[in-house]
């Protein structure tokens, strides 16, 4: 009688740690454009393993300075692992635009004999972070996982359960995408910081991050290809979230939820990098997750025409539309929440009219002050919150001129302490235990 | 032996929905202003219950036609029950400014006889909702409760639990308070639209409802008391939440949540009123939330200097303060979800800088484009993004210029429908069950 | 244009808390009889509201002592509500043998003014709990409903919210099933306690409750009826749960539910009674939820033919059916739990096989014995854990000749101390809070 | 500035699958025995690894048929990991008799290229399962993961995610423990079948697994050795779990929770096998569970004295304690359930005393009855409720003379059938889907 087969993953792309980031085989790129030449085939169906590097390519180390983080090359950044072509099992017909590709996601982890992560707070100098005017300077903490709970030297006090996921994930844009994205970050840079909806908040940090040569990886079209500089000086940076996926940074795609993506190009090429052990709704820090090198495990299938048939387009592009998934049994499961709620009246005391991401910053820095109340540093708790699994929420936005948002936080990560309001006040005095901080 | 009495809320204050809202016993107020009465005391730790009307104070019916959204009197909401002073029942003193107001909100449900709400898309030309650009029409649906379930004839197909809760809860603000509210949302009118945050796509909406004498109900100050004419003139209106609460339309506030309110006037003068149902993350439709009249129990408590020892102020007011609360354990629960992705780009392809409302807005837009498909008109799923308990994250907030919103949405509630993307495509043709429509 | 209706459940139903349980109009019952006359009809799709008296139809008292609970006159329990004939709405039709009744439990509660509880040791004269070799002695704890949370003066320091549900529910049986339960009863009585299972630990509880005709109530038919000497002879006690549901004591019947009865006799007849606030897996004090007079708000429908359909036979009865039910999106959230074990090995070493109600009752002594540690008496803990949500698992049965069962506390219940083992060990000397006891 | 290590696990044991139980690299042991000497040592706080052959030693294989489970040799199960000694990372001590021994379980899963599993009912003649006189024959399942979910092509249309965890984890017995387990399991084979609690329904599976030197491997202790032949005539069978925690089948363990067990032996002497990939309450098919080889990553903790200052003896035995644990936030959830309820009157009408076994067995056997109406066989949906993560309840242990439990369902496990009850009916004719049977 036949013995099976198990269900092993194929080994579809390994990377090797002790290797640049430029020197990975298969390539890496670490740039968005629709030429970039896929590394690997799989038929849907097929359970594959693909690993990859953390977002920076090993730029930060697992020490007690921030200087790395303070100096981080972001041309470089992500680095993506892929272009994955699809193909259908059965027809063996690749998927083509307008479908709609699904992406089951088995398993994600970090690498043996690499169980950490970092996370970090941008220099204002480099781009900052969501409350870069609150926190100029660079800082990290590091994260050591425990299985699957991360706790850190550099917070010490707190352990939660990771919501391990890919910070990006996505398919390559067509020529058309491509052009579409292009000409409207352009035309946000050109018209300037005085055009921007979030006032002299962000003003600090980019922008827009548009095409820029220097460090592209295009996978196997290397510099000095013919095609390189061309496609080097059009292809998209990888930092937004767009239509195809790409670094949307939602925590909740862990393991066990299932992705569906627009198709654009033949063979959908499927890219993905970033991977975080955990985050916290908006990501504030902007290195703001517990950022890794790890390995996925994932299962295609492709729904004809998916795209046309479901994403009907609201505006007037015909490329209009968006990704959307499905949340998983396998999120860690947390039922007592502190909640600090935020309008959109900035710090300063000025109203602004329906805007939740002032609303969002000002829970943010609430919880910030109230949370270093018991013993961390606001860098610290800075950090906490962008890596810990929190929710923010868009609670309220309606009510002119106020935007309510709310960010929730989890109790049971303070591992000793209850940090609810109560009749005694927040610890002072002897009563304060303080504790070890962040690295700077 | 003694026996004991039962734990029997104090029937604190009435509502007899016969009558007007402004010829209620004890009167109700539709503003904030620190000098409104306080129309009852309850003492710390005891058990009482308060009645309320639906916000617009009885202007809609439980009909088919939407005339009465159309036509809703903004300057008459909202209509709240109080205020409520704070003693303690120690010391008899009352709560004071600095001090925490505990409320633990024990139980909320509908009035007997009254078992039914609504939700409204408030016409572009009273003020409009979220999506007021694309759904400028009023439209209705009327929600019926079977028990802690909602249903509608309006919505056919869905059904859904309650996660009843006070749209609107709060303390008195404080003369200087009132001044600084006052101050800043005057100079955002001031200011103009063409200042606005939102681009157009929000321009017909109001930027902030000023002061309004007309309609103004003031409590026990009645029109023609001396005091009455400088305090209407002043008094804040109701729509927007702000430092002391108010209408946050925070769905979380559920049966079971505990919220600590800052106290900024002798006594705390607590308010509440339109109660809610259910409610989806944003109340995107405005009037969207099942609006209903009802009752809450609550249970006080006092942490003195609670505000002042906390809630430390960010920025340069005395009074940079917020509520916060916790989560109870009586959510309803639901494990599964098809969660809409949307980003900071608008509908018309114009990108903006890491703009949460925008990237909320095109999730709203998405979920009422694609879950249109299985059977109900767009307007009835806008309706239902508003009441239903759907869940809407900031999921990333610092990828320039992408913010990343993400709204989710339970299953369950749709009964006879997977609304999952498949490989048949959404149903076309005879297959299509084609839903009776809300009302317009 | 037409205004309409709230959906306001009928009021079927009142109990009047002030008289007998003898006395209530319409009559109550404390039997199951097929002939038992319907006291209410109710349609299909019609929301209805019915009350009922406390199990023990007021015998227990809101004050300091058990000596009530001690003298407890069993043969009046448990007095029911209906029954109540359920027609189809639209064919007037009644329910028929065969089918399946469904019922939807949309709301449950506490009656106003009587918003308080009890929770009993029965003494081992009395018949017993499950632990009644290791707590001969009656006791009693009298709980304060706050909402939807319950507390004690009697078991001081922990609180929980409400899993409302009705520990009695069910149809009428058929002359058929009724004989059926007596005559394998009775043969259970007749063979004596030395064919028990459970060995000496329960001899000294009954071994069934057969037909009584003292104190039978059977609703319309009175005491000098000529029916009533035959039926009180032959009518089937309430104390176990049966084919027809009856007294299943399962707390998960919550809010939400919908619970699928067989249907015995012509137009169902279904009765209700002993509400819970809350009650543990195995309500293992006997009187071990927290038992009060309250309120349901129910609907039907009929599956014709349902119980044929479904409820297959497995073994010789044609009667051999069973109640299913849904579980309710409203219970009540946990996220931490410490879980006690216990296995078929009984507390003075003897070993059993597979006897997952010895392995339970050793998970109910050691974690008594264990959360004792913390300043509650053993009976405080063991009132506890038949009345709060804990949940009682059989998590092997096939390991021979052990059964392993579980016992897992919601460590959120416990409001001042952390009931986990650290390494510290439980509190001893001053450290310890002595806590008042229950009431003896 | 240095540079840290990662807190990778340290490899502590591994297997060699291509090679016979017997013959792996440390020794592994199928026997409980004090003597047994412990194969690897560990510190407190030390993160380690350490793999684990199936239950079988590799009996079953990928296969078509259930030749293979009618024929397990079961003298040679379990196949166990260890015994590892634990010893204070500070003093060197080792862990001693009364300490509580803390472990917390890291991750759990499959060998890579081992992603498989098999649930088999066993064969009347080799012991059988809970439901023996039902399904006397062998049969089997093999499930292929796919990353963290399980499916079939013996059960086709279920799917369901990982609970994985060791069926098996304990710490080693002392010499008066194993006698005292000797002494009265020898007791219950001595006193024969009509003692059994349980009647005729398990007549025919063994009481117990008395000590059996045929096949027992002792670790380092070899065949041939003087000891040997000593140890294994007394050492102890691992088919039930005990004191010490051993075979429990307790789902639950799964990531992220934490056991403690406690202390028998300088050094605990912890050992652990039969991972589980999934399992239902009661593992009701006997070898019920996904049966799997493959890892743990553990931490562990001494709480010194933690046995003796928190286990308090119940009776007579000084060593009368027991395992409790903490329940992990990585549990899958589900929310919606359906649920069948079971009595203790046995199949063939027999009215049994508060016995929860007969009524688990009722719960398991309506289960079968109803669900294989959808178009499985009733040995699929055997060893279905024996594998998916159902949950096993005592629901009421008090009702004289009915035991109440109840079975819940998950029903997100059907991907393709909704199995609550409808008006239609069970699917018949054309609309039944017949699905593949499992192997036999």
């Amino acid at each position: 009688m036949a013995t099976y087969a198990p269900n092993t993953p194929i080994e579809l792309i390994t990377v090797d740690l002790s290797k640049p980031a430029s020197e990975q085989s298969p390539p890496l790129h670490n740039r968005w454009h629709p030429d970039i030449p896929a590394v690997a085939e799989v038929k849907t169906g097929t359970l594959f393993r693909a690993e990859s590097i953390d977002w920076t390519g090993g730029q930060i180390l697992n020490n007690d300075s921030a200087d790395d983080v303070a100096n981080v090359e972001l041309s470089r950044c992500h680095h993506l692992t892929g272009p994955i072509r699809v193909v259908d099992v059965e027809s063996g017909e690749p998927a083509m635009p307008g479908d709609l590709l699904v992406v089951e996601l088995c398993d994600i982890g970090p690498l043996r004999g690499h169980e950490w992560g970092y996370t970090g707070i941008f220099s204002k100098d480099n781009g900052g972070g969501f409350l870069t005017d609150h926190f100029p300077e660079a800082a990290k903490a590091i994260w050591d996982f425990t299985g699957r709970m991360a706790s850190s030297r550099h917070i010490p006090g707190v352990e939660f359960p990771g919501l391990i996921h890919p910070g990006l994930i996505g398919t390559a844009p067509s020529h058309e995408l491509l052009e579409i994205w292009n000409a409207r970050e352009g035309e946000l840079v050109a018209n300037g910081p005085e055009a921007l909806t979030l006032g002299k908040h962000l003003h600090t940090r980019p922008l827009a991050c548009l095409p820029e040569p220097k460090n592209a990886l295009l996978g196997a079209v290397k510099e000095g290809d013919p095609a390189y500089e061309k496609m080097a000086a059009e292809a998209a940076r990888t930092i937004p979230g767009r239509e195809h996926g790409g670094n949307c940074d939602i925590k909740n795609l862990t393991i066990g939820s299932k992705v569906y993506l627009p198709v654009f190009v033949e063979g959908a090429n499927l890219s993905y990098g970033d991977i975080h052990f955990s985050q916290g709704d908006g990501e504030v820090s902007f290195c703001g997750a517990i950022e890794m090198s790890g390995y996925m495990v994932m299962k295609t299938e492709i729904i004809r025409g998916g795209a046309s048939k479901y994403l009907k387009p609201i505006g007037p592009s015909p490329l209009n539309v968006f990704p959307l998934f499905e949340i998983s049994p396998l999120e860690p499961l947390f039922s007592e929440w502190l909640v600090f709620e935020g309008q959109s009246v900035d710090e300063e005391g000025k109203q602004h009219f329906l805007d939740a991401s002032i609303a969002y910053k000002r829970c943010v820095l609430h919880a910030i002050n109230y949370l270093s109340q018991f013993g961390w540093s606001k860098q610290q708790i800075y950090l906490l919150l962008s890596c810990c699994p929190c929710e923010g929420r868009i609670s309220g936005i309606v009510d002119v001129p106020n935007c309510c948002c709310t960010l929730a936080v989890p109790t049971r990560i303070f591992k000793d302490v209850d940090v609810r309001p109560s009749k005694d006040g927040p610890p002072v005095g002897p009563q304060l235990v303080t504790r070890a901080d962040c690295a700077t």
